[in-house]
C-alpha cells in the first residue's frame, strides 16, 4: 500500500515547428512531478528544450534527460544494432545538454531514463545496462535510473548500488512476463480506467496483463506518455484517482529518500 | 613582445566514418594547449567527441567546446538565418554535450568558441553577441569566449567582464580591417612561412594583409586548422618557431592568468 | 474576368509521426486540383511521399514536387547562403524523388514549386531562377514552375518559353509591391474573408494589400496551405465561392492550355 | 569459363566536404563498367550525385542507383528494425534521385544494388526482396537487381523473371556458405591477391573461404569499394588480371544481353 508516488511524463516530444502531444506543455507540467525531456535525438531541439527545462523550473518539477536512438524519422521507436560503447556515448552527449539547460534554468538533473527501443533495448541487455549505469556512476553518481522492474537495468542499478526509480506504465499494457507491449502507435485510452488501474496498483501492487491474469508489479513513479491521445486528461484522471486514495505525488527523489 | 601565448586548434571534425582532417588526433593534441571540439551541429558525434575530449585530458590541453550552425553539409560554414535566442539555444546544447564529455574524463570546460560562419556571424552581430555572452555568464562565468580582436562578440564581452580571449589565425587571411578573409575551401599553405607570420604577430604584433599593408593585432591565441592541408606540419612549424623565439605556449586560461 | 482556375496546396507536410496540418490529406486533395508534395527536406518522407502520391492519383489531382532548403528544423523557411547550382541540385534530388513515387502510381510530374524560403529566395534571385529554369527545360521541358508574378522566376521562365504558372496567395497578405508579406508563423484566418479574397482576385484581377491600397494581381492558380490552421475550411470557402461564381477548378496544366 | 564480366564499384560516398574514399572518382571511374551511386542516405548528396553521375555519363559506365538505410552515422552498415513496405519506400526515393541526375546527363538507369546492411538484410529477408521486386517491375522493369548467388534477392528475382545480376566480392571474405563476411571497417588488402582471387573465380568459378575450403561461385559482375584502402591500384590489378586472360569488362546490361 504506497502513500507516496513518483509521476512522470515524456515532455517536448516536438522537433521545429511540429509537435506530437496535442496536450499544451504547461498544463502537462502542472500535473506530473517528473519530466523526460526529449534531447534532440528522437524527438526535441535545443528550443524545445529550453522552453519545457524552463516550464520544469517554474514547474518544480524533477529534471529528466530522455535520450533515445539517433532517429528522428522512426521516434525512436525502431530498433538499430549498435554496440552499448556508441550507445551510451549517444546518452552522455544527451545527458549534457539537458543538465546544461537546466544549468540555465538553476535545476540539478534529476534522472535519466532511455526512450522507446533504447529503454527496451538496455531491459534486455545487460551489457548496455552495465555500460550506462558505469559511466552515470562516473558522470553523475546521484542522477536515478528510471527503468521496469523486470529488467536488466533494474538489476545491475540495484547490484552497483545506483539510484533507481521503477515505473508503472499507465498507459500501456503489460503481458504475463511483467514487460510492457511495446507499440509504435497508440490508441486513444478511457482516463478512468487508467486512473484505476494506476490506483489498484499503488494499494494492492497488481496490474491485470493482456493474458487476463493478475501479476504483483513493484515501482516508485508511474509513468504516462503526453503523446498518448487524451494526455491530458489521463493526467488529471491520475492525478485525482490518486488524491482520492490519499497517495501523494512527488518528485523521484523525494520517493527515494522516504523509502530509504 | 609576448612571452606567452596560447595554439588552439579545431578538433574532431569528423561524423561516422568521415574526417576531415589527415592529421592524426593524437598528435595534433600533442602540440597545442587548447582544443575546440566538434559537437555534432557542423561536424563531430558523440564517439568523436568522447575519443578526442580523452585525448585533451590525456595531453593537458585545455577543453573547448566548437558550437556550430546546425548544417552537417554545409560543415557549418554557411549563413542560417535565424533569430539570436534560437542560436544560444544551439550554443547551450553543444556546450552542455562537451562539458558531459569532459565529466567522464575529469576536466572542466575552458572556453567556448563559435565554429565557421557563426563565428563570423557573431563578430557583425552584437544581438547575438550580447545574447551569447549573457547567457555564458549564466552558465558559466568562468568559460573563456574566443574571438577576433575586431569583433562585436570581443567588445561585448569585454564590456560585461566576461573573460575573453582574442585568436591570431594563422592558417588564414587578413584584410585591412582586422578581420579575416573567410573562405569555404583552403588550399595547402607553407608551414614555414605560417610560422614566421606567427612569430611575427607575437613579437611585432603586426600582420601583412591581403592588400600588402602591416596592421596591428591583438590577440592571447594562436588558432590553426585541423582540416588544412598540412596541419600537422603547421602546428610542429609554429611551435618550433615559437620555442625557438622564447615564447611559451600554454592553454588560455593560463596566458589569461599571467596577464591579470 | 477568369472562368479557369488551378487551385494548389501543399501537402505531405509531415516527417516520421509528425504532421504540420490538422486537416486530412484525403479531404484535402477532394478539394485541390495541384499538389506539392514535401520531398524530405523541408518536410516529407519516403512514406508521407508515397502516401500521398498515391491520393493525388486517386483523386486526379496535378503531381507537383516541392523542394525545399535542406533544413527540417526550420521546416525550410530559413534562408540558407548557398550558391545557385547546389541549390538547384537539391532541386534536382527532389524532384527526381516525387517523380520516381509518380511512377509507380502512374502519374507524370506536372509542375514543381520551391517551398517556402527557397521560393522567396529564387523570386529574387535570378541567378537563382535562370538556373532552375535551365535544368528543368533540360530534364523536364514540359514540367510546369510555379511562382509569383513579381518574381524573377516569372521573368525568366517566361523569356525562355518554359511554361510557368503564377500564383495567388489565398492565406498570405501583399504589399503594395505585389509580393506576399513571408512569416515564418501564420495565425488562424476567416475561410469565408479569403473565399471572397479569391473571387474578387479572380473577377476584378485585384487585391488589397497590407497598406490598404488595390494592385492589379495576375496568376492562374490560387494556392493555400495545409498548414494554415482551418486549412480544410478555407480549401472549401474557396470552393464553394469560385463554383457560386461560375469559375471552374481544374489542374495547372489543363488552364495553361486552355489559355493558350 | 568466363570471357566476359561487369566490374562494379561505389561510388560517391562523402558528404558536404567529407569523402570516404582516397582514390580520385575519375580514376576509379575509367576503370569500372557498372557504378553504384550513393543517394544521400548513408552518404552522398545531391552535389555529389551531381559530380558522380556526370562523370558516369563521360567514362560510358553503367548508372546504379546504391540505395541505403538512412543513417549517415553509422554509413548504412548498421541494420535498422523497419517493416519492408518502408524499406522499399526508402528505395523508390533514393532510386528517384539517380535516375533524375541520369536524365540531367542523359544517361538511363541501368540497375540497383542495396547498399550495406540493407544489402545484407534483403539476402536473407524474403519478404523485403519480394516488396523490392515487385516495386521495381512496377517502375523500372528493365533495371537490374544487384544481389549475392546466395541470396532471398536473387531466389526472388530469378522466380519474378527480373533482371538480376550475381556479383563476386574481390575484397570481401566468404564464408563456407557462399555468404560474404560483412564488416564495418576493412583493412588494406593487397591488390595482387584480389586480381588472383578474381581471375580464378572467372576461370574457375570457384573462391577460397575463410575456413580454408574451395566453394563454386557464380556471378555476372565483380565488385570491389571505393572505401577500401587502395582502391585505385585494386581496381587497376583486377582489369590488368583480367585482361591478362582474356577477359573482357563490360557493363552489367551488355553481360546479361550476352549471357541470353
Amino acid at each position: 500500500m504506497k502513500t507516496i508516488v513518483d509521476l512522470n511524463c515524456d515532455m517536448g516530444e516536438g522537433f521545429g515547428q511540429w509537435s506530437l502531444s496535442e496536450a499544451p506543455d504547461e498544463e502537462l507540467m502542472s500535473l506530473i512531478s517528473s519530466a523526460n525531456i526529449a534531447a534532440g535525438f528522437h524527438a526535441g531541439d535545443p528550443n524545445s528544450m529550453d522552453r519545457v527545462v524552463k516550464l520544469a523550473q517554474q514547474y518544480g518539477v524533477g529534471l529528466g534527460a530522455h535520450p533515445g536512438y539517433n532517429d528522428l524519422q522512426g521516434f525512436g521507436r525502431r530498433y538499430i544494432r549498435t554496440n552499448a560503447e556508441e550507445l551510451v556515448n549517444d546518452i552522455v552527449y544527451q545527458v549534457g545538454a539537458i543538465r546544461e539547460f537546466g544549468r540555465r534554468y538553476g535545476i540539478p538533473l534529476q534522472h535519466v531514463k532511455p526512450h522507446g527501443a533504447l529503454y527496451m533495448e538496455a531491459a534486455v541487455n545487460e551489457e548496455l545496462s552495465q555500460w550506462m549505469v558505469d559511466t552515470l556512476q562516473k558522470i553523475s553518481s546521484d542522477t536515478i535510473i528510471f527503468c521496469m522492474d523486470v529488467s536488466k537495468t533494474y538489476e545491475v542499478a540495484t547490484r552497483l548500488g545506483h539510484p533507481v526509480v521503477r515505473e508503472f506504465y499507465a498507459d500501456r499494457d503489460y503481458d504475463d512476463s511483467g514487460s510492457i507491449v511495446f507499440k509504435r502507435q497508440v490508441a486513444r485510452p478511457d482516463p478512468e480506467q487508467i486512473a484505476e488501474k494506476c490506483v489498484r496498483a499503488c494499494k494492492e501492487g497488481k496490474v491485470r496483463t493482456v493474458d487476463g491474469n493478475d501479476i504483483g508489479i513493484e515501482f516508485e513513479s508511474i509513468c504516462f506518455h503526453s503523446d498518448t491521445p487524451g494526455a491530458l486528461e489521463i493526467g488529471r484522471a491520475i492525478r485525482k484517482g490518486l488524491a482520492d486514495n490519499g497517495i501523494t505525488v512527488a518528485a523521484a527523489a523525494t520517493v527515494l529518500e522516504q523509502a530509504s
